[in-house]
């Protein structure tokens, strides 16, 4: 049986997760919260299903919940979509990422993907038969600086066979976010080309920067050639549920939508209806930054009392550190030592490579996760400060 | 833009349903139940989730439901499947058809679907790059005959490119259901080939024929080149959930889960957790062969009062009927006539064929679903006496 990846094993996610569990490690790795969403979710998802909401939903996802992110997405970035024809619900960001990446990548065409970048978006352009462009992100050079985009590069790698380029801002696992000179270069690179964008703005709620997030969506010469993707998972605590969503213009919805519907054909009814009742409220997403800045802060005060090094983290709820000082084991080792041995679990940042000894991953730094309960940041802190 | 699918348009379950919606037609087309799982279940989806379950699970799927499938497949089929190693929970059959054709069909690979069948089969080969070919069942010459399986048309149409072939039994549309002799026939096709095997079984628990539903996992030569595929919403009432899973041996679920955890990664944790401890206990099945008869029976019946002409149904929730006797426009023309100026909605059989307009479907059928209240069933059939 020849495989159609045969580079490819189980997801790093999951891989840690399950030897955080086998070593009963505390788990900062996977991005996932270690506490329940707002009660009143649960029981509008409750309230659903008693109301009879579980047969197949309407398949580009139900009319309340398409009418709630058009609204969103208008009064945040200023870009109306049409409910009808430009936005569809999926089985998380990753399906909408899959569907995107099949419904316009042809044989041959390539890819563009910025380094380290999140592990579904190599193996989504090759199963379409496409080739993955790598383009690095500069490391950064101290350690209250981060990982940030060459736009000079991604340019260079522009050839007449680029058919899209796939951003990823606020950046897992970096942290980088966004902003309007980012937006200029982009611009300036893709004028007058047939060049598509696949923006993963999953983390567009969790973000310190001042400026908040800049989405792909706001800018009318990008968001026309744009599939702007996001999710639910991390903005109400329940990426166990698997809501996401895209917003394209109407000629990329459609074929998105093609392959959509022979994918997973819909998404659970009655997360659907729960979560368009809730999100429909501003405030559920309002609060998020505050929120996550505090864990942040939590756990970047706690590092310090380590031999770790924390990097800033505009935006997402991973913070990256170096660990130079500690070891000087490659940062795929140093992750499953820290686990079976110190009890604490990250992510390698070289798992977000293509070749994860390459140079471009020559740097000692693992991801820390901080969507955990407070006490949990802190026993993990505890356990780091014997190294 | 260069569409991958240019054939493809919206999913004719999509578009019946929206017509139905629109003229307020009693729907029967699209496979779903109008009426509500059992309570019991629903109150376990909510346990669920206050206990917690609202997180990524374990990409392949939770360890009881898994367990709960191997022990069912065993009881039922005598094949014991490893559930850390041969079971996956998907997205619904349709996400382990996509994923598990999208991991095992190279470019070129040709893959036999037998017509009718479902409209996902012939996308999913194509977006994979491989090419359909397509067997046409024998139809009925009498009305107490349904359609049927030609072995010797499949045998025919086997290349040495040959590296799958598609079943769906019990059939949609058709109701067929398999023998012990079909299992003889296919065997002597694969043997000493490297022939791959999909079969999908979401109707697996409603099947009437004595000789109940005879699985490819019942028999070792077919089942170790087989993806076996079911899904809960069908047996619990729950399609608009998404939960199905695909049974196969190691290597092939290796390559599956490679797609899988990139095509959707994971499935909604509360339906998994309740779904297992639901479906732990076999009478959630063993009732449903004697709930759906009486309904296939009510509709039957109460269209032999009407001028359409009901075919037998061995299996699954939808029955056929000729309706020569009432027009001679085509089945698809006839199916938006019928919600239009009769209020009722079908879904034509020749949507289930490549060419909807080729001879293999020129006959004058259409499919009823009677997943449905009998009150519902009664006022179809009432209107349905004035043609
Ligand atoms: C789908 S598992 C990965 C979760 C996540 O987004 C991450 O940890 O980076
Ligand atoms: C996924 S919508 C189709 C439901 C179904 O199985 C059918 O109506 O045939």
């Amino acid at each position: 049986l020849a495989s159609k990846l045969p580079e490819i094993g189980t997801t790093i996610f999951t891989v840690m997760s399950k030897l955080a569990l086998e070593h009963k490690s505390i788990n900062l790795g996977q991005g996932f919260p270690d506490f329940n969403p707002d009660q009143k979710l649960l029981t509008l998802v409750t309230d659903a299903m008693n109301a009879g909401h579980n047969q197949y939903p309407y398949m580009p996802g139900v009319e309340p919940l398409r009418q709630v992110i058009a609204d969103k997405v208008s009064a945040l970035y200023g870009k109306q979509y049409d409910k009808d024809s430009e936005i569809t619900v999926t089985s998380g960001a990753t399906e909408a990422i899959m569907a995107a990446v099949t419904a316009v990548v042809h044989t041959g065409d390539e890819v563009i993907v910025i380094e380290p970048c999140y592990d579904s978006y190599v193996p989504a352009i090759r199963l379409a038969g496409g080739i993955p462009v790598r383009v690095s992100m500069r490391p950064p050079e101290t350690l209250d600086e981060t990982f940030e985009i060459d736009w000079n590069k991604v340019s260079d790698a522009i050839t007449p066979r680029t058919r899209m380029i796939i951003l990823n801002f606020p950046h897992n696992p970096t942290g980088a976010v966004l902003k309007q000179d980012d937006l200029d270069a982009l611009e300036q690179i893709v004028t007058n080309t047939n060049i598509l964008l696949l923006s993963d703005e999953v983390y567009e709620h969790i973000i310190f920067a001042p400026q908040g997030h800049i989405s792909l969506a706001s800018r009318d010469s990008l968001a026309e050639r744009s599939f702007v993707i996001s999710s639910f998972g991390k903005t109400t605590h329940t990426t166990g549920w698997k809501v996401g969503y895209c917003c394209a213009p109407a000629n990329l919805t459609a074929e998105l939508r093609k392959v959509h519907q022979f994918m997973v054909f819909t998404v659970p009814s009655p997360f659907q209806y729960a979560l368009a009742q809730y999100t429909g409220n501003p405030e559920t997403y309002r609060k998020l930054p505050e929120f996550y800045r505090a864990k942040r802060d939590r756990l970047q005060q706690g590092l310090l009392n380590t031999k770790f090094r924390p990097l800033d983290c505009p935006g997402t709820f991973f913070l990256l550190a170096d660990y130079s000082e500690i070891s000087d084991m490659n940062e795929s080792d140093f992750s499953i030592w820290l686990t079976k041995e110190h009890g604490v679990t990250v992510i390698p940042v070289a798992a977000f490579y293509g070749d994860p000894l390459s140079d471009s991953s020559n740097h000692k730094i693992v991801r820390f996760c901080f969507a955990k309960q407070d006490a949990t940041l802190d026993r993990a802190v505890d356990q780091l400060m014997s190294l």
